[in-house]
């Protein structure tokens, strides 16, 4: 019954459109929009939506052996069979494993790094966990490690702290091919990927 | 324990992500982005929002007189006192009475109507409960209508539907002014709106 009094909304819907859009993706306008929408579906989306978010709050952890996402730890993937554990691919963060899962095709095992090395932002080795990845690696004999980092800066060193401190150690080191992007026209490239994909030109 | 096949996803996860892709405003991609924002920031925001989602699924209701929505019917506009009795808004949605309470200004009631009616949707006259409407009028001795509709096909034929029967009942019935929105640049006006503001010009 209590009222904000500085525009005409319940409380209930005030606090709704402050919390959504603080959610990645949304202003102020779009969560209005979207709490319009969600009261107008409150059935069949807004009630699931919202005990969706209390589920996923509640079971959803984080996978004690690579870092990622799901309601069982050890995860899905590090407990499947069917995976190729002698295969290890080193991500920054979940969307990144996410985005292989969903291009199918890798049957190997994951780490999450949760980040990258920055001396910018001040991440250290010991914060993205590094010293147990590699003890990780040797404990459970990865024969090769795939870094998936990003073409950035932050990526390509943390690429480098990490096959440096693999070397010597019988492990095979591999990083994504770098070139054109599949179906990518070659005039929206940036100029810096077309240069590369033009120096690590192959034969046809 | 039961997991997608499909990808490594838990049920748990692929379920609030293909609910949050459904809301407004979100697609595939950003409900994932979203998802793995909120499970990052599970008890400042994902937990209250869940819980907020339910709160005003659960408690929101239309107001039976305007058509508002809120925690109590009726609404806290119709409920007020400061409000001018006299002078009714009609709206075509709740976006468009939430829009002038934020302009602030407007003393008067509300009518929302719940959209427009449209030839090609087939939306008539009583889906819209334009009879009941012209009974309130009456009823509550509204002294102005202000039409507060889109300057569209269907929105104005809404309009002019509306004035219509409420001619020769001592009702005024005025519409919201057309022309260049403050601060608009004058080229990145579409041309009827400029051709428009031109023929209403004013004496300064």
């Amino acid at each position: 019954m209590i009222h904000d009094t500085r525009n005409q909304h319940s409380v209930e819907i005030t606090r709704l459109i402050e919390l959504l859009s603080k959610v990645q993706g949304f202003g102020p306008k779009s969560a209005r929009r979207a709490v319009l929408h969600l009261l107008k579906k409150r059935d069949l989306l807004m009630k699931p939506l919202g005990e969706a978010i209390l589920d996923a709050a509640r079971n959803v952890k984080t996978c004690e052996v690579c870092g990622n996402l799901d309601t069982i730890s050890p995860c899905t993937i590090c407990r499947s069979e069917k995976r190729d554990r002698g295969v290890m691919c080193i991500v920054a963060e979940v969307s990144d494993l996410w985005a292989f899962e969903r291009a199918g095709g890798f049957r190997g095992i994951y780490h999450v790094l949760g980040g990258l090395l920055s001396a910018l932002d001040g991440i250290t080795p010991n914060d993205l966990g590094i010293p147990q990845l590699i003890e990780r690696i040797e404990k459970e004999r990865i024969e090769e490690v795939v870094l998936a980092l990003s073409a950035t800066i932050d990526g390509t060193s943390t690429s480098h702290y990490i096959a440096d401190l693999l070397q010597g150690r019988g492990v095979k080191v591999t990083r994504l091919s770098h070139g054109l992007p599949i179906g990518g026209e070659l005039d929206a490239i940036d100029e810096g990927t077309l240069l590369l994909a033009l120096k690590s030109r192959l034969e046809i």
